[in-house]
């Protein structure tokens, strides 16, 4: 294999232009998932993937829709007496709001520097050209060394509510030994990083309803309590003075790190100064007595996603707002279960919410933590192929962000997820100007052939 | 003067569909003062009250500029041994959003049932109306009873921030016994009502920064202070447990109510049923021990008036916000400063904003609470109108909102003010759907021809 190995690295340095080329491509497909208007842009983005797989003479290529946006199918199981891994991407994107701090058009994907600005770019439409381009050039250069399955969903930054029933559905079309799942990122450029734990989310949107109609501050300040302050002092309610979050019964379910994982984390090359760099906060802020690492890894966390009452316009407006509302999202860790944790953002305001307001919470997208299990041959062969790119074995961490595809795929397929993937800290995911550092991709790529030939080998 | 009493009166009840029709004429201009879109609007209306004032043969009708919105002056001084009489009004309005919970145009002035329906119906282009109206009736019946000088301004919505310095410079331009401002109103269609105490105002934005950007709140949940969290614990700060305003020294100079103030306000026809029905709110709230009249009264209170941070749209999106906004005011009472708030604000924001945020505050208008003298033969004559028409004394009644001008003319030209209106509590005044109560507002026009035949008598 290894004079594949070095055709297929050769290949890739060859093809450096027109991978970049395919890559702008996709990233001018403005696939918003949440947002109704860009349904079309969504099915041009599914039509353009389910392209890229003929084009690589992937076999049973199929798009298949849903209830919302659709699923697209490919796979090549010509290999024999190799395992057979599924690879997981999602093609859809975060809206782009505010979209006037973008320095270009998200959707207009631009090279400044090292990095490439676009909606996409780093989650995870080049993740996703990372895993089709080393396979491009594996099979340029004499053919797959392993079976491949692919599925890309349409639907994660809505919390993909159509993947768990597609796969219930589809379990032995997805049959594998296991799934690579490239969407996560490093902890820096000089630090490949496997990903072992991954939180979960509980979304809501929380709504507070006080008098019929705006009223005017003057006349009745004083006779009713404010929508908007009301929510205010139902938010700073849910944390107490120590960062700790207040709904009942919280931390129940909350698994303790033991003491390897603690150290583990403690050698993390990021730390305090890092995330300062990375945020550009004026200071950090977290759960008393645990690590930056620890918190945002292993700890659950409660944030405000955004936050709607009244006037906002330019100028004054003395009114008393009707309603105020607020999206409201917490990161779970095992053994936290979403619907248990709704339950206890209910209890909470049940329990804190005044009678003179009305209230009501939707729950709008959940899902579990999961850890993966390290010693699966997916991720040694992961690991070996990042040693070999960067120099320096991969670091292990537990990553705050969630892909509950990977809990999904563990409960129902039975199989492990390689979570790892190429984006950077500063890549400005679900942020304005997100972007893709492309050395960092172009290794990547080099890593995913490593990768598929290490699987063989 | 009894004849002419009479021939005014009948002009009036004659020329009731004159009147409306140019009630509608003036609504129909958009002038909103806080949007630098309407400026066009605002000179449009500056132009109509001039020649409102011109057609009513007054005298020295000038449009004065100012550095934002101009004012509208005019007299008839030819009245000799009667009383000179300051009749103030505004013709701006407050902006319309949320423009969707209008039921017709705001400037597409409807009756429907016994109201008109527009922006600045009721706050308060119908009460200029009223006073012009009245004028013109005694006018064509044998000419006025009293001196008249006019001030109309176009910055009321806005904070007035031209006004006390005009009428600081032209103080024998103004020179007169009293002022007359209609920028009040009822306590209810069956109680005439006369306002001897304005609450002032100080209107604040305060800004919340965190993160230099947006963040994902997977990945940074837990690294930083989450910019709409902690605006929401600042606000909810603001009052403790008991509805009191927690600002350092913020009660420091609020007069107290005195027992024979306190009995009166507790004859007032309205009550805690009343608030009830107007605010459609489940439950009213407010500062422990004083009733909702004193509360909306005579004690200070504090509101935020508008909220904004993050993701406001459809759907869900995992951000943490770069920055986090909310408009916040106090309404004030006699003799607390709304300078003096400001530094109280500030104080406050000092000692609980935590170092892990910045934050910023914008003072953007302020006007300190005024008490009028009701032994003033201007309250006199009004209160003698009033029964009349209405057949019922007048209540005397503390008023929530604020009209800062009513303390600009004590403090500048040493006069009083007699504050009235013919506004109703449901008139939905600086909300959606503002209507103006047509048989009052003739009713007011009644009562105004009353009250300057009465000063003559």
């Amino acid at each position: 294999m290894t004079d594949q190995r070095e055709a297929a690295l050769q290949y890739a340095h060859n093809n450096k232009e027109q991978f970049l080329s395919r890559f702008k491509e996709i990233l001018s497909i403005p696939s918003v998932s949440t947002d109704p208007e860009h349904a079309e842009d969504i099915c041009r983005a599914a039509d353009w993937m389910a392209e890229q797989l003929r084009e690589l003479g992937m076999q049973k290529v199929q798009i298949f829709p849903t209830t919302r946006h659709p699923i697209v199918y490919g796979e090549w199981l010509d290999v024999t007496g190799a395992p057979t891994i599924l690879i997981y991407g999602h093609y859809d994107v975060q809206p782009v709001d505010p979209l006037n701090l973008w320095k270009s058009g998200p959707f207009d994907p631009m090279v400044r520097g090292e990095d490439i600005y676009a909606r996409g770019a780093s989650d995870m439409k080049g993740q996703n050209l990372v895993m089709l381009k080393a396979v491009e050039a594996l099979v340029k250069t004499g053919g797959l060394p392993v079976n491949i399955k692919w599925l890309f969903e349409g639907e994660e930054e809505i919390g993909s509510p159509n993947l768990e029933s597609f796969i219930s559905s589809h379990k032995s079309l997805l049959a594998c030994d296991f799934a690579v799942n490239p969407d996560s990122g490093m902890i820096g450029k000089e630090y490949p990083t496997l990903t072992y734990a991954l939180r979960g989310l509980a979304y809501f949107e929380l709504r507070v309803y006080g008098p019929a109609h705006d009223l005017h501050s003057g006349i009745y300040g004083g006779a009713v309590h404010n929508p908007a302050n009301a929510l205010a002092e139902l938010i700073a309610g849910m944390h107490d003075s120590k960062g700790r979050i207040t709904l009942p019964n919280f931390y129940n379910k909350v698994r303790k790190l033991n003491k390897s994982e603690r150290d583990e984390l403690a050698r993390l090359p990021i730390n305090d100064s890092h995330f300062l760099e990375v945020t550009g906060a004026p200071a950090l802020y977290g759960e008393d007595g645990f690590s930056v690492n620890e918190r945002t890894g292993s700890r659950p966390t409660l944030d405000v996603n955004g936050m709607l009452s009244g006037f906002t316009g330019d100028g004054s407006k003395t009114v008393i707002p009707a309603w105020a509302m607020a999206k409201i999202s917490m990161r779970l860790v095992p053994d936290q279960d979403p619907e248990e944790v709704h339950q206890q953002l209910v209890r909470y305001l049940e329990k804190h919410a005044t009678k003179d307001i009305r209230w009501e919470v939707n729950a709008m997208t959940g899902s579990a933590a999961s850890i993966s299990d390290r010693d699966n041959i997916g991720v040694q062969a992961m690991e070996k192929a990042l040693e070999t790119v960067w120099g320096t074995p991969p670091y292990f961490r537990r990553e705050g962000g969630s892909i509950p595809v990977v809990k999904d795929m563990q409960n129902l397929l039975g199989i492990e997820s390689v979570v790892s993937g190429f984006g950077l800290p500063d890549d400005n995911v679900h942020a304005p100007n997100e972007k893709m550092h492309l050395p960092t991709w172009y290794k990547g790529i080099d890593a995913i052939i490593h990768f598929l030939v290490n699987l063989k080998a």
